[in-house]
């Protein structure tokens, strides 16, 4: 009964094959291989976007911070949720990357309101030189609690940014996630919707290793080149990372793995509603966050249930305090197991 | 009617005559100026402090930024208020001289709380080397709204950083009119109330453009003077600085200064509640926040006073609209201007 | 009849098997898996280092850049040799890693000389805080050019370095080559030769992408960590960067394959040199360094041998002019491709 | 006998009248000035560049640092001479400033040669994406060994760089010595001659500490700002900034000073030569670098006078060995101290 993240499972039996095809003979290093200029096409294909610049590194971190720097200066901010992965979760990874570009929060939730977000962009430069300057704005799809904006959504706040000229940045480190949700074309919830560049994840989601790059504008392609060679990021033996993706899109695997670990999540939301969880955020995608009582994740994980309190500790003198939690269903969820944690739930909880 | 900073004032004529008196045939560079090495020991004698190191640079940026910089680390973040100068109007310059450290906002006001920060603080590591680490807590004193926290109330936000290890920066751009508010020593204001390192800031109060740093720990001290000449901040024709800063220390210039701006901006107080203004920080130190209707800063500003709103613009649909305002008053403001603005007040506005 | 790279050839099959013996169930994240800790030990035992820190990264370029980060400071420079693969081969990611550092060459050869080494570094710091600081010193072992260091040579480097407190980097890319030359221990190569931190390279000689860096002091590990993630170095599904060097070491692999990949180089230098060749470097590794007529290179190359040219271009005036090539012997090299090269060379060149 | 720097002379004590000048009332802060506002349009004449951005500074390092970072990219190496200041007497500034910028030697002499320059940078990017990129070329006029070089030898380096679209700094520290040296315009010897960005220096030259950067292209106006206030280089008491550069040029102060402390260095060099002194370097400027015995060196300190030795040092073997040495005029040197100089070497030095 494994939720505790989506970062831990293994990678699909296809990709692992592909991996494993690709490893014949000698292949051009550094992105030159025969796999990435066919892959290149794919992706070109599938965001409806024959000019964009596509690349490969091997951790979402790098792909967001090395996008961000690519459409920012170190003079300005970046525009995100409070607890964006840019900001909470990377160790200042996009500080280090940009040379020291500042992140200003959008207060408010784990999806951002546009409303909130030109109130605070407007007053951003208030102070001419003096202020931080304003820099990209950064949007996670699905969100950090699993709910997925609307195309609507993401057009509403890409306008706000462009109507200051701003860069648009998608985390899609469960992009997968969100396109199944809602059902749309790849290029209607990125471009089309405002965004300039994307980080195309998949490691989450049935690869080893691997997230793509995309920015719609090609003009920052040669920029990216150098900034990845520099950050490191830059694989000489390119194609393990090339037949990941390939694979990944083969067949639409991508969308159907997706599709199964959102379908394990609503199941899971269900489950847990019924033994009297509040739900905190939308289940969009294939994460829950829920409220249960303190008690109630005591006896779960006794059970052998593992997942991550959002707030709070099994310690503490009231059993009935509500404690968030993070139920994450990856891929490789096996149906028995979210069985098994329904039997659990139906042992510990009380029906609401 | 000049209340708009403190930084467009003159010298004072006594530092002017000091800088003239420096300019006198050869002088070590960089700071190995007699000047400085006299100064060193005034500074750390009024600190009561005799290891400190003592350094000095131009501008009230470079000692914060520098100081904050040798404190901390680039993975860490800082913790301060939404409102701090090194948060607002440094154009990321704390970011730019650590490497791409993090500011962490201690949401509340313009004066820190120490509940608050403890509890920020709590939650900064949860997540282990994903999260930003926890790094210096930088405290400006008298605060950007001109209040001014008593020495209990620095020990008991320097004594959350110390529970963490984490070391306490003051930026003291007003210093001087802190210290006259309180009426504390030097050292009772900072080492003795868990400060660590000061910027000492004299530009606001009368210098032409100089600023101490000083670290009652010199363990920092070879570091700070490498940082400062990568930085450019290190003068080959030091004895301008340093002169400064001796005719600032000299009869006690520096306090009587500050108590005269405190003086005026204590009756400036008085003359805007008068006429029906509602205060919106304490005036404890030069600088007086205020909201007036948005009719009487027009006629204030047409009559010829200068300062600046710090909410709202003239432009607007409702004359009774309250706007917040900035007066400040620096130690060269004659008082015949306070009586000129007075007097327009008179003529403006309605008594509350 | 490639020798171009050593990036280019495929992972050896026993560490794709280990790879995919990995992709079973869940498993801790962020190198908290089960493998990486049979690791540690196995790489401290390895270097008979047993408090050593351990860490994986995936490039050769990430290893290098965030052990010199760690072991030196921005306002340094870092000794190496003009041909040194971070000074010309990472476009600046040892300067953006550290924030700035300089890289000073010690001029001379590929392999560095002790005396020009000192006579270097004494004189760095002639200006005090104008000049640069001397930092680490980092040693490529083997050389860029296919040299090898043997333990005495190292020592009298390191000791060099260690006259001035400075911390010594070895750039191991092709430990395993060097190590199988000299017939000693990794501990005689390393830590007791002086050196305190050491890239183990792995990507080009068999594996997918993976070096571990190990510092031989544990104090430094924690701010690896800190570096690692925050250059997005950290693999989240880290157990497939564990379980290939797992591999690599298991049953000495690592040392069979270099030790292949050697005598093909020594096969190979033979063969140039009894077709004429002048090598231009002891062909100690797995690199032949050779000067050949151009119109020998416009032969071979058209011949089918794949190789690159180290200096001047196949076009040119004089066919007889003698140009430096590189050629490399990588682990996969077929010797059937080294009977076809030498029957080529033999319908192409004279002896000498 | 005070020729150890140029850095540690006073200020013009017409600089100082007009700081005192300057010192009247309330300026609009951070170089809004009426100060700066005719100064621009006085230096934009005297370049014959009426759109160029003129901004100022207070260190030269600050000057070229933050020029050099504005022209280049983080990934691109800075093309200069061995002994230029920013390579050895800027602490890492210019990598600071930029973000990790590489510095490439152009070896030879303090005077770089078109055909080195050429012969480097056609070979810098050979590999790629893997190599540092070409980047600004620095040049300094006057050189640091007190050259000038003729317009026609900056044009024939500029047009190299020209020739890869790289732009063109000029470190002029000393830029009114070499100016008077040419008798040539300031438009002449800078954009002219191909430069794209210069440090007007003044600071060596007779003021307390300001400089001013000149960027030819307007297009570089608003980085420079954000670069300039995040390095913490934008004073708030601008006026004294402006004061002095005005001064300077003020009825070619600055072009009489220059001349004057040539001449004296012209007079210098005479009189070191005819005590048997080996000129190193053309002394074209207000240095003069100039070969003596160890025991001439060390009688003629004994004797009182004040420079620095630029090779070995007064402890040796050998009386006899010759050692180099650098003895600056500044503008302030009295001429009886030339004198007392020449009566000096009289006394210890046996003619050639």
């Amino acid at each position: 009964m494994f939720f505790a993240s989506d970062n831990a499972g293994p990678a699909h039996p296809s990709v692992i094959d592909a991996v494993v095809a690709a490893n014949t003979g000698y292949a051009a290093a550094y992105g030159s291989d025969p796999h990435m200029e066919t892959l290149r096409t794919r992706l070109r294909t599938l965001f409806e976007a024959p000019d964009a610049a596509v690349y490969l590194v091997a951790t979402g971190t790098a792909a967001n911070a090395l996008a961000l720097a690519t459409l920012g200066q170190p003079w300005q901010t970046i525009f995100c949720t409070p607890v964006a992965h840019i900001f909470e979760d990377e160790c200042n990874a996009p500080e280090f990357f940009s040379g020291g570009t500042k992140l200003t929060q959008i207060a408010g939730s784990d999806k951002m309101d546009p409303a909130t977000l030109a109130a605070v962009v407007a007053t951003q430069e208030m102070r001419g030189v003096h202020s931080p300057q304003r820099g990209p704005l950064s949007l996670t799809q699905a969100t950090e609690k699993g709910q997925v904006y609307t195309c609507d959504e993401l057009a509403a706040l890409t306008s706000v940014a462009r109507a200051h000229d701003l860069p648009v940045h998608m985390d899609g480190a469960r992009f997968a996630n969100a396109l199944v949700k809602l059902g749309c074309s790849a290029a209607e919830m990125t471009w089309k919707a405002g965004i300039d560049a994307v980080s195309f994840g998949g490691t989450k989601n049935g690869l080893m290793g691997a997230e793509a790059v995309i920015f719609f504008d090609p003009a920052h392609a040669w920029e990216f080149e150098l900034r990845r060679k520099r950050a490191a990021h830059l694989f000489s033996k390119h194609r393990y990372l090339s037949a990941q993706i390939a694979a990944y899109l083969e067949n639409d695997l991508w969308l159907r793995l997706a599709a199964d670990a959102n379908a394990r999540a609503t199941r899971l939301a269900a489950l847990l509603q019924r033994a009297g969880a509040r739900l905190t955020a939308a289940p969009d995608a294939n994460m829950v966050f829920a409220e249960l009582p303190r008690a109630t994740h005591a006896a779960l994980k006794s059970g052998g249930a593992q997942y991550h309190l959002w707030s709070g500790t099994l310690e503490g003198d009231d059993p009935a305090a509500p404690l968030e939690a993070r139920f994450v269903c990856d891929w490789s969820l096996p149906d028995a197991e979210l069985a098994r944690f329904a039997a659990l739930l139906d042992t510990v909880a009380q029906p609401a």
